[in-house]
């Protein structure tokens, strides 16, 4: 029997007694029993009861980390998009236990609160990653951020969208949601123009823009 | 004695409670008695032990939903923007409170797990409202997820630095970090092409904003 297999029993397990009795009513002893194994070989698996709901989290979170690992800086973006794309990949490849956990985190606080903790483990891994990318210097740090942040909203938005039945295409949805951020922050012009201070200039009008960007471009540079 | 009151008692207590003896050794029963109030009365002010260390989250979330409501169509990024600063400045306000919980949650996995599921209720009342204000359509839905998602983590980006003891001016440092995550989206082109709309124009400009103003409003007026 090998690691891998228990913690599988362990979370099935776990998933029919929430739904049975319901997260409370579900101790980890019940949860142990029902897989055939004894609370300490559970405690061996998993540190809480709450983290049975995500079994391969840190395979997958090893995963993401390793893809970003193998990159370039030329490859970097291709890198950040294959890294998400593992994820959304393994909870396609779940099936019905994504959307039996889908189901526990929109009724169950204490397991949405676990679920959310792990989106923030995402992006933390891609935040690092994207910042070394961008130099790692104090005036990317917020940048890398955003960035990270809206690649692991990408992702989440057409697992979503996967989970409510709402798509039956993700990973070309997800291509597509990708492609949406990257565009997003390539048009981020580097600001090292040590030119004095640049300001912000935030106007709102009726005209075609077409007709007054050039004229925008010539009064502003 | 007013409900707040009660609330802070028993926040002040908690916070002490873990601190001394740890966030698992600290009972609801052990909060209650330090704050000199009942069980019972416990949990009238919180669903559970988790939720003592956010006090004032349900009045902070909903000063953000009065701001966001008290606006129009022109001003709904200012109101964005105002409505993440409020939440700022009520962190600012809490002082040592703010900083005893950056220390918790950076050290207790449950507490830290109640926290990411704050950001994600802040990041919902955000995406419901600039979904809205784009449109509300399926075209919109990733991109005001996004835009939402980038506000939040902008406020939290600046708060950590503040709770890090990395700057002295985290409102002043706010609204710089505000600016770039609105420059950010004003660059999505606006999809409604039709004649009478108006549009946001975000320009960055080193030259001298006085010198450039009357000129300006003349092209785009």
């Amino acid at each position: 029997m090998t690691t891998l297999s228990v913690r599988g029993r362990l979370t099935t397990a776990a998933f029919a007694l929430f739904d049975e009795r319901g997260y409370e009513h579900s101790t980890v002893d019940d949860i142990a029993e029902r897989a055939g194994v004894g609370r300490t070989t559970f405690f061996r698996a998993f540190p809480s009861k709450d983290d049975v709901i995500l079994p391969d989290h840190d395979v997958v979170l090893g995963a993401v980390k390793a893809r970003l690992a193998a990159s370039t800086r030329e490859t970097a973006l291709v890198a950040v998009s294959e890294a998400a794309r593992l994820v959304l990949l393994h909870y396609l490849n779940e099936g019905d236990l994504a959307r039996s956990r889908y189901k526990l985190t929109s009724s169950v606080p204490a397991l949405r609160h676990r679920e959310a903790a792990s989106v923030q483990q995402y992006q933390r891994v891609f935040r690092e990653f994207i910042h070394g990318w961008m130099g790692g210097g104090p005036e990317t740090g917020l940048n890398a951020e955003l960035m990270a942040t809206s690649v692991v909203t990408a992702h989440n938005y057409v697992l979503r969208r996967w989970l409510r039945g709402l798509t039956e295409h993700p990973e070309a949805e997800f291509d597509v949601a990708m492609a949406q951020v990257i565009e997003l922050f390539a048009q981020v012009k580097p600001d090292h123009s040590g030119q004095g201070q640049a300001s912000l200039v935030i106007v709102r009008t009726t005209r075609q823009l077409d007709s007054v960007l050039p004229a925008l471009r010539k009064i502003l540079e």
